[in-house]
């Protein structure tokens, strides 16, 4: 047995345990053992680290282009002016922006919260039904605390945002996809997984969805299918938890009226400063029906007490007192910017076979693979090549989605953006011809979505997307 | 049916439903049911307000004396310098502290996290065995849905933290509360109470206890209990959750050594900023061994994605360049004064059969009514005399308490606090003169704790305080 070398200025320590040797709290065995493993929750087991996470050490070299992280041009606002607002909030207002606040969240900040909302034609929102969240994923995981007992089964778009996932499977929730395509989620589809739910008995808590710019797909559920949507919430009693942090970031219209502008009592609305303003604040928002709200105030009581006072006074000086609109538009310039360099390297170097969606807002492209191949099995070959990207099985519940991936645009700029898009089909027809040389490659059998000239109202998501994944153990 | 009048500058709208008239999507006849009744988890139905938010309103009228709340002294910070390490913060690293970070927390303020813990003995700790959460409620509440499942049972002193009674409840824990004494958590009676889950098969998941300077009972666990309580954690496999918020803000001690400086396996450590430098900032940590740690990550992950950026940045440059720990002392000395006047005022004014706990250091005073009184039921009279305390129920998973009360001397100055404790008096007298003319007082009854003069360990909770409660529905 070897000895271990002595620390550094320190006595060399005898062992803690020797075999033989008595000892009356024995050190196990085999140390990497968790000796708690007994006595974890039931619903530590749903818990796993996202794709995401797990690229994080690769994002960060700076040889590699990220086309992965879903980071925002934070660089892009006016840091002197936001920083002096902030210090003068510290320095004038300490007794309020360093002290302990209401659950609920600051008042004023609720007022000017009902404002940008506004923006996208919900005008009937009181401050009072606003409960402030640490970013809008805390907002989620209140809205699963308050709805979702273990088995129940919540409906999302297939594929749906990562971060929502593991809300889900946290709650031991069964999460059951719905179908989209061009134009967003697809109501036919959503009716039907409801009558097959309902034929099942299970108890659907909600559908979970991101209608503008969706996260990863990057489609924009379509004007019609709005109140398609909404008359099937009403004729099904279905709950619609609208998730929405990038509605502000449309590339060439007008924001899309909200969900929650067309049914106040069946639409949780989710929003979030995180896209429009900074994610390193962490203030997002819920706007909910009464009954519902109460319930969240309690549960973020007793999750983190308050949100943060000075975030908040951060983000209502900054609506107040800055030209946050413009900078909205400023933010929007530069992200259409960055999505038709994406576009066009695309349109230019993707061979034949990969197909992706052509999003008019938002950060991100959700691409698929010629047939047979899977972005998660090339993901070394991807960051060996130095360009980085999230497999798309990270977006489904259920395990499917091994031939998509999301591209990100929202934080690298057009040069790199290009370089990262050439890399990665220099990867994809390499493992294309690593492919033909075993197998014939079929490129009939997919349905192509997005490219030039094809038609639109294909399904984005893989077959397999409506099946239901039991997450509870 | 009374018509319902015009708005100012609007049209008088028709109601939107008249009896008889049919309707597609009927407005319910009692618009306050809620329609979305029979669809909530079941944790819900055990969140509930809590005392002291429901005494956020009365606590903010000026002509009220607030000994309820728990509000640091924020004012008693370098606000000037404060506010331009923030603004420069934002200014010049906006790249960094607007943008998202890791779910675990900044690396360097988890380095200076270290630091801090090492002044309680803690000199093992690495950076990465620290979780920053959104103030040390989030790390509880994590801690908890790492751990308790439905119907598990959750050992905590009586009284205990009410905001931790609030995650235990929402987890749908049992609670079971173990007596205090003057020197605070009672050793033999925490082994009683082992031995009795043992008996009932009970799952108990860990004790939760605040060892110095408690919230709201005011003492601090003696050194030999120290000991006693980690030996019994290792005798009966127990985890400890050692939730630590003021134990740099003692007066007449060096700080206390802590619990998980004794046992780095058995106990999960939680510490705060908020009452060192500012709750406003919301920034506090968990240090748990690996395998609960990285549990914990993915738990928060999950619930807010990641801690605010900008308040980690904050308080890590905050350690880094301004002179905490003369802050610390300061603090203590402001504190030490309201606690003198507190004390000073109870030993003058309070009649006969009054008791209380004597802090030495923290923020609060448990006091016990004399027999027959109700500090619930007082509390509109004490509202009404102009003085606000929590009252001691809140404080209890199972309803007793009723006859004491918690007394926070952090935020008023020692004149308010005098002028409160006089009013309380009054009140208390009052009350003792209503309370005698239906039914005679015995004031021999209860076990007198801190009087000067008195024996001390004797139990702070009421006899009550050791049944289990079975908040699971």
């Amino acid at each position: 047995m070897a000895s271990t070398p002595p620390s550094h200025g320190q006595p060399h320590r005898t062992p803690p345990q020797q075999h033989g040797h008595p000892h009356v709290h024995p050190v196990p065995r085999h140390p990497r053992l968790d000796p708690l493993a007994d006595r974890y929750a039931a619903r530590t087991h749903g818990m796993k680290s996202s794709e995401i996470r797990a690229l994080f050490s690769v994002v960060s070299r700076p040889e590699v282009v990220s086309l992965a992280g879903g980071m925002p041009a934070v660089t892009a606002l006016p840091l002197d002016a936001v920083g002096s607002m902030i210090g003068e909030l510290v320095s004038g207002m300490g007794a309020q922006t360093l002290q302990y606040g209401s659950g609920q969240g600051d008042p004023r900040l609720r007022e000017r919260i009902c404002d940008v909302m506004a923006l996208e034609g919900i005008t009937d929102a009181s401050p009072s039904d606003v409960v402030v969240t640490v970013g809008s994923q805390q907002g989620l995981d209140l809205v699963t605390r308050v709805f979702v007992d273990p088995g129940d089964v919540v409906l999302a778009e297939g594929p749906s945002y990562v971060g929502a996932l593991g809300v889900f499977q946290a709650a031991e929730a069964r999460v059951r996809h719905v179908p989209m395509d061009d134009d967003g989620l697809i109501p036919e589809a959503l009716e039907q997984v409801l009558l097959e739910c309902r034929a099942n008995g299970d108890r659907v808590k909600f559908l979970y969805t991101v209608p503008n710019y969706h996260n990863p797909a990057g489609v924009t559920l379509s004007e019609p299918r709005r109140q398609a949507i909404v008359d099937i919430a009403d004729r099904y009693d279905l709950l619609v938890i609208e998730d929405n942090p990038y509605g502000l970031l449309g590339f060439d219209h007008e924001p899309h009226r909200a969900l929650r502008a067309r049914n106040a009592q069946r639409v949780v609305y989710l929003g979030s400063f995180s896209k429009t303003f900074s994610p390193g604040l962490r203030v997002g928002w819920v706007l909910a029906p009464l009954a519902v709200r109460e319930k969240l105030v309690l549960a973020t009581e007793a999750q983190v007490l308050c949100p943060p006072s000075l975030t908040q006074y951060a983000v209502a000086r900054y609506l107040d007192t800055q030209p946050w609109r413009e900078q909205i538009k400023l933010f929007t310039e530069l992200y259409r910017e960055r999505r038709d360099a994406t576009l066009e390297s695309l349109d230019a170097l993707m061979p034949p076979g990969t197909t992706w969606t052509r999003p008019d807002g938002g950060f991100y492209v959700w691409l698929k693979l010629p047939h047979g191949l899977d972005s998660k099995l090339m993901q070394p070959r991807a960051v060996g090549a130095h360009v980085a990207y999230v497999p798309g099985i990270g977006f489904y519940a259920d395990g499917s989605g091994r031939e998509y991936m999301r591209l990100s645009y929202c934080y690298p700029e057009p040069d790199q953006i290009r370089e990262g898009v050439r890399r990665l089909a220099r990867v994809i027809e390499v493992e294309l011809d690593l492919h033909s040389t075993f197998d014939a490659v079929d490129t009939g059998t997919f349905r192509a979505v997005g490219r030039p000239g094809t038609a639109p109202g294909t399904i984005v998501g893989p077959a397999s997307s409506d099946r239901i994944e039991d997450t509870h153990p």
